[in-house]
């Protein structure tokens, strides 16, 4: 990649204050980056870094523009830094994929499998009987496609995913290295000699637009469709249960797990390491903490809750505050007892 | 598959209550069934989709059998409608799935290892020096089976799973896909120059009947064995340390970690996410909550847990009731407060 | 294995207590040791067992010696007897581990790659374009090495470890099962139609002498780099997001997530299942309690806490105890209220 900042500031439509003609050759955050470099600044909290960056070229937040910029940063103002910034990555990353074409000689397919000619098998991946891949996609590398599986088109499936015979992928979807669709979910009958496996004939239907982050596991339904709606963006190592229904463009922090049979509405928004127990259901832009448990249904559309068991935030926030007072509150019901005492 | 409900009442010896010559199709959920499925209701709060239900035969508990069926649905009363249903769909799974024999051309097995003639090792696989394979094993893809491993009879190892050297399957076993079994304990001594590795040369012994979900990870003892007994079942991203020793027929829910030597009894029933530190003994039936973190070993058997650190959940339950009404407390003392001071 | 007591005191520079001819066949643990296993004992809460073990030869603390071995029992004294075995099984390991070179038949390398001609890629291995493999490292099998990857010399990648393209590994760096390196960070724009992703430009660097557990995921930066310190160690199915920089010689025990651009100083110890926000910055040596949610910066070296959210640990430990006696403490208030009342 090599770069004028004027070439940047045509992209985003905008000007340079600075020198037009500076070169370009890397991307890097403001604190760590070289001479060169583009950088940008959206965020109030880092506006003092302007003055000590090395970076040659800054997108600035029209709201954050300095009066003047510092001897060798050329700074390029924008409505909003950290889109544009995301806007000409996105121009960049695209022109230095290769997107690539056919099966690669270390891949194996079965024949009975429908691999779209504009589709890319790259090596150690294994793809079984009757699964269709769609046009565009691109499986990198030892990913595995079950039996019956159907990949929509323009996927991207990173080395060593897995997904499971009979699940089926919308159009770009996204699944990172190691995501695990479609294992059995966790369900027994209590038999005389223990635990007794419940079979899981049904699948996972990932709509379109789906992304889901590296070891993440979606477990199959018992009949029917664990189903992960349009949109959605799941974060690494999240555990996603049986029959779990998600409603569009929810956002799933890491670690969070989501038991059976769960139901959640569009737009929520739940925190890393969340837990929540099965049958649950949440209402249209339920907002979950970080860390929280989640053991009642929530009705109220847009709400907020904390804690473990989970609370509205308000309330919870509340009570933390008096828990870490604690030994001041112990310390004032002593003195009250010494008084009422006397 | 398809069956009428005369075929399916005769299966699970009971009778029809309405169409007896009902085709069936299809399995689902009684929520998302179309015409020409197969459903089941169990538990008394699902009773009411009984007469929404689009599912053309149902099994039925006898204790939730309505007086008489909708139109459209015919009834089947069985004793456990939950049970009877993972009857039929275990005979029905089994006559779908074909089990495999021999080596695929894609996998790779050392002229060392013994592989059962009625086993079957996919496509991606790869065995190494002196492993043996026991009869009628299935090894779907891209499976790794270390130096020495020993995988029992019947074992169903799905794609991805990592069985590294010297570990040892007993028979009927199930690891999901991406399970990682052997990997080392995290043990360090305190050096000069920062923390230095301890060898982990013990290996996992699970034995009969273990199942491990998806991403689940059981590293190797340091010395000796970390043991998972019979019958065990283990959900998603559960972690268990070196050296952990798990009795018969535990239940561990999803992203659970049993850090280094923890004892575990019989028929523990461990919620998910659960921490539990090093060196704890669990006595037989100890159950625990989800989300809560055990600090001390429970000689009780039988007995229930929650809270982070854990109390008895009896205990617990008044403690919370009591944080959340934290505010008020903190109003009675002020009030008070003025009145003593009055 | 087979040595003699008298050996293994000539390895560790000590003598036997005991039978100098006493053979060694296997390594134990004390409680479960069989004849003719070494064990070792090095923590005062276990020192009962030397009366009762059935080891053959014991490495013993010289602190916690006894007056006389037991029949049957040989023992060695060394000032730690966890380091002693250590080195010992160090050796031990070292003398087993055949170290390979060359490229597996079974393995997959892009001509434009660099393998070194000590470096050894197993079987079912796909390395792609432009990456460099250091002398000595080891892929065991089932790696993917992405295009422009660099592993440093001596290096050790377990079966179905992911490095995505461009992160660098340094030396000595060990990652166990299905580890992935690399993986795009969890950014979205908010976008009229929901989330808009924000590509990730930047990559993944570890240093010398890092070693992450089976299962763990770390992301690469946004821009710049993703960076863990020399010697850190992780532990399993932990989360490192997008920008996080890491000192030197951390360990972070399983499970535990830690949020975009976070700095850790060096030496700081975090236990499992903990969580922390993001852009938080944690000084030299803290240490974090296990479960716990730390959502500020800590300023003070060497510092501890607990609790989610977190507080100072001391603090916190008090809270703990008066949370637990909140059933007192409302009896308490009640008694007064009647009191007052009168």
């Amino acid at each position: 990649m090599e770069f004028t900042a004027q070439h940047i500031a045509d992209l985003v439509q905008s000007k340079v204050v600075g020198k037009p003609e500076q070169r370009v050759v890397g991307w890097s955050p403001l604190e760590s980056a070289a001479e060169g470099d583009l950088s940008f600044l959206s965020d109030k909290q880092y506006a003092h870094l302007l003055s000590t960056t090395k970076a040659s070229v800054v997108l600035v937040s029209e709201l954050l523009m300095p009066e003047k910029p510092k001897e060798g940063t050329s700074l390029i103002p924008v409505p909003d830094a950290r889109k544009a910034v995301s806007e000409l990555l996105n121009a960049w990353q695209a022109s230095q994929t290769k997107v690539k074409q056919g099966i690669h000689p270390n891949a194996w397919v079965d024949p009975s499998a429908k691999v779209h000619e504009t589709a890319w098998i790259g090596p150690g991946c294994m793809v079984f009987e009757g699964a269709e891949i769609g046009a565009g996609s691109q499986l990198i590398a030892q990913v595995f496609i079950g039996a019956g599986v159907h990949v929509g088109h323009d996927c991207l499936l990173h080395p060593g995913v897995k997904v499971l015979d009979g699940c089926s992928l919308g159009q770009k979807v996204i699944l990172h290295a190691n995501v695990v669709i479609g294992a059995d979910g966790f369900g027994y009958n209590q038999g005389k000699q223990g635990p007794e496996k419940i079979p899981h004939v049904g699948n996972v239907v990932l709509e379109d637009d789906v992304e889901v982050g590296a070891g993440s596991t979606i477990d199959r339904a018992m009949m029917g469709s664990t189903r992960i709606g349009r949109g959605c963006k799941l974060d690494n190592l999240v555990h996603v249960a049986h029959n779990v229904h998600m409603g569009a463009y929810c956002l799933v922090a890491a670690q969070t797990g989501i038991a059976g049979s769960a139901q959640l509405g569009n737009g929520c928004q739940i925190g890393g390491q969340v837990g929540m127990i099965d049958h649950i259901r949440l209402a249209d832009g339920t907002k979950v903490a970080a860390q929280s448990g989640l053991m009642k249904s929530v009705t109220e559309i847009n709400s907020k809750w904390w804690g473990s068991p989970a609370l509205p935030a308000s309330h919870y926030k509340k009570v933390l505050i008096l828990m870490n007072k604690l030994p001041e509150l112990e310390q004032k019901i002593r003195t009250i007892e010494r008084k009422v005492k006397d």
